[in-house]
């Protein structure tokens, strides 16, 4: 795929009801937003609880933002970012005070997607660990660190950096263990730890353990505020008091202090609110269907090994993806028929998925296949 | 000033009636601005002509903008930045590209108020020149530029910005000869120039140069959306399509991205709309006012020179500056009581002088002078 | 190993007579050397020839110095810099110009052992491929340039770099035919290459292949001077005049430009006479001594697949090798007791292999494994 | 005076005789060097107390140079640099720690002389104070710390270097009491101090106080090898033992760890020795001259305030620059004909004037005026 140009428009292909009330979309993380519905909402937000003004970001309805998901996350403090980029980099940047080596996975978003943000402007090398895997294990931890300090020349590393669910790997996330042998080895070491959880409620739902008790393995924790929570930008970075304190300066630095930020967190506030019971009710109605649509002939919905909500889908020997895709549309059900990966296509499930029962979903993708 | 604390809400004293539609506000260069106030305008535009959606700050109304902005601007093209600090940033750090020096003026917003963004993040010197006056001659810039590339060491010059109003120096501007010297200097010298023209729409009004005009003379320009169109944040950085084509990389790697920017867009594109207009209209009323003022025994409203819209206020002995601001506060007037920088009270103008008559406006002075 | 202390004295069990003139030392690439043996180098330097001042490393005998090796390696023009840490750092920090990435090979010196001074202090991302192996494939760099410029982030490869030999993996090298391939794909890219030549005239010794004809398939490349041409420090970066011309900026802003570099240059000068030819002669010699060795039951040296002058020994079992060693020196034949890298012993080819015949040191050889 | 060109040979017109023994060079603040002197001074301290070789810049001679110089200037340790660049760089890249901006002299070399690299490597906002003044104030150290920790955004001052004598301003020294009162404030608000002490033993020349003395008011000072100790190149960093433990890691990190430093060490031992008796006694000399010639019709040497070892000296009218240097140096006596900063001549005292008795030298400077 081509660098996308900045002219393109949101979609290119829009389809017709995607975004009609009773759309399932089996795509991206939330809900499709449109901006006549991000107006619709505030308007009712407005209407109802109103919205308290900040300033540069700071105070207002950001800071009521900011302490819901300190509590949320169970963390002192949490402080409100324009992007995931910028909460991640600067995560880093300051765990690594003094010492600029970080460790992640050579899959992870910000070691690929971010431009080299946090080795141009911070000027931290990042070591890729687990190339083309989802996750790293402790042994490969251990020997990282171990290199850096050992030899003539030594270069600790500052802080290490776990993506999971990992975006370029189907949303497959880092088993708990790992996780845990990782975080406690890096805790023993004085190695701040950061978790990248753009989508820490999706692991939640698959593995059933709380974003607060994943959480607390790190130091710090990010999570994204437009994925699926209905903002229309931002994300939350939290840590202790400490971390916290100061982080708005920096934030200013990268010019990510903008200067009303009221609507965006106003948004976010509504979004979360039984977002989790929602979003749990969405996996468990998506495992029925999925052994529902496993009973067609042909048609199978697989799963990966520590996959959280992303599946692989098999169409029956024959059918051809773009006009199942767009069969499917026809009964406002919507499945990406040009893959990004080029690759099988997925099932990706959000709670779009409540708004058609099984027996209706079912009934659409037989139809799509010629079976219905 | 104490560094302001990141749970201050937007407005410690928030005076009733500062929202209301016919209040007179002399401060700050647009209209006050609130969560509601934002969202009902939304809901107007939605109505009247809809909001096409961008993707990562890219397409749909954000290209309409930007456009617009070019146009106005007379630049090729524009790309939208999420925040002043990141458009004179990103504009300096591609400008400079190979020879990280630049020229600003000492008072400048960039070299005090934001961090040492440019010269932590960019490793760039900005080289600070007329130290506490509102601008730097071409005398000056010749002298600079000469030791840069004479003696021994070279460290040429890759880029020179000059900010006009200045905000640091009560909005003065830097005087047309002066600019078009500097400017025609530095590109003889092969040096691009960037204006921080945040408030470049106060300084037209003031001088009745077109925004066109001045930023004919430039690389490269930078207007904010928020301060006087209306925007909740955001800001213009215009310049030739070579220059713009690649931006938005940039904009991304400092985590600037935003994924959905639809909303403050098309509130920029609304507020733009007649605004220049609007403006010129409410500094001519202002003339008029402020010869009726003074007019008023010992009440003063004075001029800089090279001033722009901001104007010193004397009271007549014996008036106390709180009182007086109280009493105005009842026929919705609204001045500084605490001035930031504890200098004499200032008034700045904006459209919402339109919003009262000139007697009402002298009378309402007059009553609080204990003339009235 | 720990890290080295700083008050540690060069070696830290001097072995007598290993800096005798008919010392044959199975270590290093050059021949040893000690503030003693310079300072009779330069006495005779100066009687003869005379050494010309420079001038903060500029003209004089370091310009001379720097024609002569534009020379050797076929390149328009040299720079003489205090270290291979800073030739380079520099080489990929202007290669890169604009466009921060650089693919190295995982093992590479410049990635593990500098300190990470490429991405510290010049904010360049440093792919690293060919994890734990000598050489990476014009396979896995076309992978790599390609994920690069793909996706929706943009992040191009400015300069690729090639070690070779690689210290880190017994001086293994590059093998022409991938190298060629390599430097001619980034060629048609438009990438820059450097090459970490440090020791290229032991490549050539082994291959047969000028120094010139390698660094023909590269901008850069650059050459110690202290391994085994002799000089207490130094090293030769070569490219275009456009390269090199004004380099020395950059060479005096990291603090490398030595007031006095005379000496240095003038003892590399001396000692790249007639090199290439000794070190031809040394390894031939090698060649005939190992086939000899390989007569004596138990002991072997064995070869490296693409290896240049290191070769693996296996001793006859029950044979200690600090016994070993210690009895080889009492013939003034030296060889390491104990391994910085904790594997089995190997003999590095010099030119002081030219100091005793092969009938001498086969002899020690056999009488300290026991069978002399 | 244009840059440099690499090619230059050392001195674009080298007069006869400077070299030789009995020259007077009124140049420079130490003798004059040549690679044949070098290694003929080497080679006597071979043949008395030879020299132990050291290990990439650490220990033998190297160590013995670091402990003699922490021993003289009062600190806990010191560490052997490449050059002053480096030197200065490193002190205030560590001080700075965590909070990039420190405050200078305008006037000073490292703002402008070395290529901005501070700003470029390390992203540190150098603040500059005192324009073209040899030296700041207290009230203006004070106004600027206040400066960047007051108002809405927060740069703190991590560190302030003071540069005395000031060599772009004819070696003209920071009163004590002024350097007494800006040190004891810096102490007050935790802002450590560096002393750019590239000359500090010509201000103690001039002043009495002791190196040692000046360099307890810091917390770091540099001192330059070869501007008057005779090393060819060489600087010497001091402070806590804390703060020189790991610097090797950094000077190895910018390509600073040459691999053998002994005979620069060596030579820089030996020209400490006795150098602050002969340099005291030079100064005494020098004055007893400047006191005969000033009785010379036509002919005078002045003095700066707050100077050190460089006096402006006033030709009789109708004599001209050159003509009346090229008879000086038929005498042996040699000063600048062509001054670098086109202003008039001065006369620099170092300890080649303890080669001509004082008569010798006022009897030629008479016969070059014409007087003789």
């Amino acid at each position: 795929m081509v660098a996308q140009v900045r002219s393109t428009s949101a979609q290119s292909v829009v389809e017709d009801g995607i975004n009609s009330s009773d759309a399932v979309v089996f795509r991206g993380d939330g809900e499709p937003k449109t901006p006549e519905g991000l107006v619709a909402r505030l308007a009712k937000i407005v209407a109802s609880r109103g919205i308290e003004a900040d300033n540069y970001s700071n105070g207002g309805v950001v800071r009521e933002l900011e302490e819901r998901f300190a509590d949320l996350l169970g963390k002192e403090d949490a402080v409100f970012m324009p992007s995931g980029t910028l909460a991640n980099h600067l995560a880093i940047r300051l765990l690594c005070a003094g010492k600029p080596r970080v460790i992640v996975q050579e899959q992870s978003h910000l070691y690929h997607d971010t431009g080299d943000c946090v080795q141009q402007l911070s000027g931290i090398n990042m070591v890729p660990l687990a190339a083309e895997r989802p996750y790293f294990t402790l042994d490969e931890v251990q020997k990282a660190v171990e290199e850096s300090t050992s030899g003539r020349v030594v270069t600790p590393v500052g802080a290490l950096m776990i993506e999971s669910p990992v975006r370029r790997q189907h949303g497959r996330i880092m088993p708990l263990d790992e996780m845990r042998g990782v975080t406690a080895f890096c805790s023993d070491q004085g190695i701040p730890t950061h978790l990248d959880g753009a989508r820490l409620y999706m692991m939640s739902a698959a593995t059933g353990i709380s974003p607060s008790d994943y959480s607390q393995m790190f130091d710090t924790v990010y999570v994204s505020l437009y994925k699926y929570f209905g903002a229309p930008f931002g994300a939350i970075l939290a840590g202790t008091e400490d971390f916290c304190r100061d982080l708005y300066h920096h934030r200013r630095m990268f010019g990510g202090g903008l200067s009303n930020a009221a609507l965006a967190a106003a948004l976010a506030l509504e979004g979360v609110e039984g977002f989790e019971d929602r979003f749990a009710e969405a996996m468990l109605k998506a495992r029925g269907l999925f052994d529902d649509l496993n009973s067609t002939p042909g048609l199978s919905v697989g799963a990966y090994e520590h996959g959280s909500n992303i599946f692989p889908l098999t169409l029956p020997s024959g059918v051809e993806l773009e006009r199942f895709a767009n069969r499917l549309a026809e009964f406002r059900v919507f499945v990406s028929a040009g893959e990004e990966d080029r690759m099988a296509p997925h099932l990706t499930v959000n709670t779009t998925i409540l708004r058609q029962s099984n027996e209706q979903i079912v009934s659409a993708f037989r139809t799509a296949v010629g079976n219905g």
